[in-house]
C-alpha cells in the first residue's frame, strides 16, 4: 500500500490485522516485497509505470472515489480489476459537504468570515430561500445521488445531470450533452460531482458560466481539472458567479500564490469533502477481498472505456 | 412604524401600498401622527413607555419572532395583543441557518476560514458523520420544530426540548425541568432556540455546559441574554465545547473588543440566522390586519403568564 505514505503504514496495518488478521499489510517501497507475491495493492497516485511491474496482481483498490491519479498511467494494466472506494459513509460525507457549501453560499459564509475577521457586527439579508433556489447536480453516481437527495432535504428543488437516465426521487433528470444548456439555465447553484475524464475535464469554463442564470453558485466537488480557475476568477469578478465553494484545485496543495486564496466571494477548502477514514476504507478493502476470494464479482469497478 | 428606523419608512410604506393600499403607514416619530389616530404598531424595540401612549391601540405587531425588546417594557399595556412575527418563510430560513451552522461544527468551518486566511491547505478530517451526531434542540416552537425536522433530512439523529409535550416525527422528545439533564447528556450539539424568559436567561452557562458531553459543538440563536459569554469562552478553551457557532450576544452589535470574535473555535454571525425579508413582513401584517378586522382571532400571540 502507498495512501498515506510511509507514515501511515503503522495505522493501515492496525486497522486491517482489526478486521483481516490473515492480510499481511506492506508499505508500497518495503524492500523485503518481491514484486511477484504482491496480490492486491491500496493506493492514490502511483508512479506511473510501476503497477505494471507487480506480475500476480488480481486487484488495484483506488484510495479514493475519483482514480484519475491511477488511470493516468500509460502502462496501467487493464486486465487487473481496478476498484473505486465507494464506501457508504463516503456519500453522506459528500452530502454533508455539499449541504454545508450550498447554504454557505446561500447565506454568505465567505461574507461572515470576513467580517468576523474585520470584527464588524453589520447584518445583512441572506440572498434568499433554499425552497426558492435550485440546486444542480452535475454526476448523478454513488456521491452525486445522495447529495441530490439530501439537497432535497433542505427544501432546495434539485435537478440533476448524468450520461445515462436516473430515476431519484424528487429529483428532476437531464441527460447527456443534447441537454446540458438546460439543465445549466435552471442551476442557480451548480454543483460539480463528475469524474474528471477527457469529456469532463475543463467543463468549469466561461462558455458554461455564460449558460447559468446571473449570479448563481458554483461548488466544485469533483476534481481541479474541471475548472479553469481563471475563468472562474473573472465569473466572480463580473458578478456571473455570485460565490464559489472549491474543494480541488489543478494543483495541490493550493499554492499560496493562487490568488483565488484571498478572493472575497470564494471559500478554498483543502480537498477534504468526503475522504473515508482510514478505518472504513480498511473494512471496506477486507470486504471486497473476502469476496473477491469467495469468487463474487467486485463492484464499483472503473471502466476503461468510459473513462469512469 | 419603528423597524428599520426612519431609512426603512419608504420602503416599508411602498411593501404595504403594493399588499393593503388601504392601511396608511407613518413614522413612529412623525410629529404629524396624533397618538389617538394610531391603530396598530409594528416595532421592534420601542422605547419604554412609549407604547402606553397610543390609547385606541388594537394589536402591536413584533418585529421578529423574538418579543423580548419589547415586553421589558413596565408599562406595556397587557390589554393590547401582542403579535410574535411568525412567518412561514422565517421558520424555513431558521432551519437552513441551523442547518449550516451545524454542519460548520461538524465540519470545521472556523478551521476552514482559518486555514483560508492563513493560505494552509493541509488536510484535515471531519469529527464525524451527521449520522453518528446527535443534536439536542432547545426549544420545539414555530422555529425549533422546522429546524429539528430539517436536521433530520440530512441524516442526523435529532432530540428536542419543550415545556410541554410535542409530536415531532422522528424526534425524540424531553419535557420540562426534570428530563433536561437527561436531554443535555445526549446532545453532542446543542442548539438554542428558546425565547427570552425569567427561567431561560443565563441557561448557556457553565453547569449547563457541564451536563453535555465533552467536546460537544454549541450553536445559540435563540437570545444574547441567553449565553454566559465568559463561561462560553472557558468551555471552548478547556475543550468542554469544541466548537460554537453564535449568533445573538447581551450587546449587539457585538463591540470590537469582545474575545470571541478572534477565537479560534467560535463562529460570529451578526444576528442573521432569520430576519424575514420586509416583503414578507409587510404581507404578513398585512393579513393579521385584514384577519383581525374581519373580527378572526389573532395567532402567535404573546402569553405574559407563560412569558413567552
Ligand atoms: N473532493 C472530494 O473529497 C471527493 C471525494 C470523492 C469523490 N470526488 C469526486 O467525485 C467524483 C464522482 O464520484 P462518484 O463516486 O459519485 O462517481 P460515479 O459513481 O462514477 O458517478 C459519476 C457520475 O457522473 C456522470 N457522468 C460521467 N461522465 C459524464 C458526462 N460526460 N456527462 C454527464 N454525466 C457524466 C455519471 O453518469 P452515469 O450515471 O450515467 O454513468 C455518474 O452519474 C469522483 O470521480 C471524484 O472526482 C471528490
Ligand atoms: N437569531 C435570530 O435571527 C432569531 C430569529 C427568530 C427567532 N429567534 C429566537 O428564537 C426564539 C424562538 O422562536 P419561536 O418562534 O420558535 O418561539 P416559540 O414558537 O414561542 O417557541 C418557543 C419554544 O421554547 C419552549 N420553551 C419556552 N420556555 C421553555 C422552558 N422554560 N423550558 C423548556 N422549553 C421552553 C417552548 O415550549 P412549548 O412549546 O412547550 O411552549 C417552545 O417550544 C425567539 O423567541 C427568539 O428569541 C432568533
Amino acid at each position: 500500500m502507498k495512501s498515506g505514505g510511509e507514515a501511515a503504514v503503522a495505522e493501515w496495518q492496525a486497522h486491517f490485522a482489526a478486521c483481516a488478521p490473515q492480510v499481511e499489510v506492506r508499505w508500497w517501497d518495503d524492500p523485503a516485497v518481491a514484486p511477484e507475491d504482491v496480490a492486491y495493492v491500496l493506493v492514490w497516485d502511483p508512479e506511473p509505470g510501476r503497477i505494471a511491474r507487480f506480475p500476480a496482481l488480481r486487484v488495484i483498490f483506488g484510495a479514493g472515489a475519483g482514480v484519475d491519479f491511477i488511470t493516468r498511467d500509460p502502462d496501467l494494466p487493464k486486465h487487473v480489476p481496478l476498484m473505486r472506494m465507494a464506501t457508504e459513509g463516503a456519500a453522506q460525507r459528500m452530502g454533508e459537504f455539499v449541504c454545508w457549501s450550498v447554504l454557505s453560499l446561500l447565506r454568505g459564509a465567505r461574507r461572515i468570515a470576513l467580517q468576523q475577521q474585520a470584527r464588524d457586527f453589520t447584518y445583512f439579508d441572506g440572498e434568499g430561500l433554499a425552497t426558492q433556489t435550485t440546486v444542480g447536480v452535475m454526476g448523478l453516481g454513488h456521491m452525486g445521488a445522495q447529495a441530490a437527495t439530501m439537497l432535497r432535504g433542505l427544501g432546495f428543488p434539485v435537478i440533476g445531470w448524468s450520461r445515462t437516465p436516473k430515476a431519484i426521487p424528487g429529483v428532476e433528470g437531464f441527460v447527456g450533452a443534447e441537454a446540458r444548456d438546460d439543465f445549466l439555465a435552471r442551476s442557480q447553484m451548480l454543483v460539480c460531482l463528475l469524474p474528471s475524464t477527457a469529456e469532463t475535464n475543463g467543463i468549469l469554463s466561461a462558455p458554461l458560466f455564460a449558460k447559468l442564470p446571473k449570479g448563481a453558485g458554483l461548488v466544485n466537488v469533483g476534481r481541479g481539472a474541471h475548472q479553469k480557475i481563471d475563468d472562474v476568477i473573472a465569473a466572480l469578478d463580473s458578478g456571473q458567479l455570485s460565490g464559489a465553494v472549491l474543494d480541488v484545485f489543478e494543483t495541490e496543495p493550493l499554492p499560496p500564490e493562487s490568488p483565488i486564496w484571498t478572493h472575497p466571494k470564494a471559500i478554498v477548502t483543502p480537498h477534504i469533502a468526503s475522504l473515508p477514514t482510514r478505518r472504513e476504507r480498511a473494512e471496506h478493502v477486507a470486504r471486497a477481498i473476502a469476496a473477491h476470494e469467495r469468487g463474487e464479482p467486485l463492484r464499483n469497478l472503473y471502466d476503461h472505456d468510459r473513462g469512469y
